[in-house]
């Protein structure tokens, strides 16, 4: 399985203030935004800042990290992974916090925490390009 | 600014069972472990598994994020800009929780919360080479 995460998507409370934060702190720029998700091209992966209560609500649960609610997802080439990938974390350790079903953007999702509670989210998204690498890009 | 994340770091409480789950889950290879870390090469940065009593004791507080120690790192061409970024992000609604100072493995490194109180460390980190395009390669 390619060592890569694909998304790594934070709650925020409130977007104008976190795009305050990430393009004027950092610097950076976005490539996509609503009125509730806004998307950075990273370095071969995507961050998004979302808000929380999306977050939230997508992943079914509070996210097990509590206070700051935070995601990282690894995507996978094919919808039937999505499955296989999940019920191999569960047999090594992890709990299955959202059995996968279709999100409303479509694809194939589920969450699955590790042994201390960090979420990830497992996807089928044919929108994004997966490369030899690993690498990850956004894409409509 | 490189829009890039150059470490995503999970603190764990037992290596052991966190490489089970890495390992035998994600059937991820390490490319680096001791006693109280495991490093994976990832697309385009390093993801670590590092003891949370010591995640803590580095960010020099209980990172913000509450039950599931977690911070993302940005790393810095220079060690001077680690005190000009970090300066930047606070004046953007940033938290300074840990004033830049040298860590016992060298280099230089303070760490700043977002809005939401996730967790950002700002390194300069000579070992671990950025290329052009941001990707970030584990070295020792």
């Amino acid at each position: 399985m390619q060592q890569q995460i694909s998304v790594i998507t934070l709650g925020v409370e409130d977007l104008a203030r976190s795009r305050r934060f990430y393009e004027r702190g950092f610097e950076w720029t976005s490539i996509f935004e609503n009125e509730e998700i806004i998307f950075f091209q990273m370095n071969g992966f995507v961050l998004g800042l979302w808000l929380k209560t999306s977050l939230e609500a997508d992943a079914g649960t509070r996210p097990a990290t509590g206070g700051g609610a935070f995601t990282m997802a690894h995507n996978v080439p094919e919808r039937s992974d999505v499955q296989r990938v999940m019920g191999r974390l569960s047999r090594a350790g992890g709990t299955i916090t959202r059995a996968p079903d279709q999100p409303p953007q479509g694809g194939f999702r589920g969450y699955v925490a590790d042994p201390d509670g960090h979420s990830w989210e497992i996807a089928w998204n044919p929108a994004w390009p997966i490369d030899e690498n690993g690498h990850v890009t956004f894409g409509l």
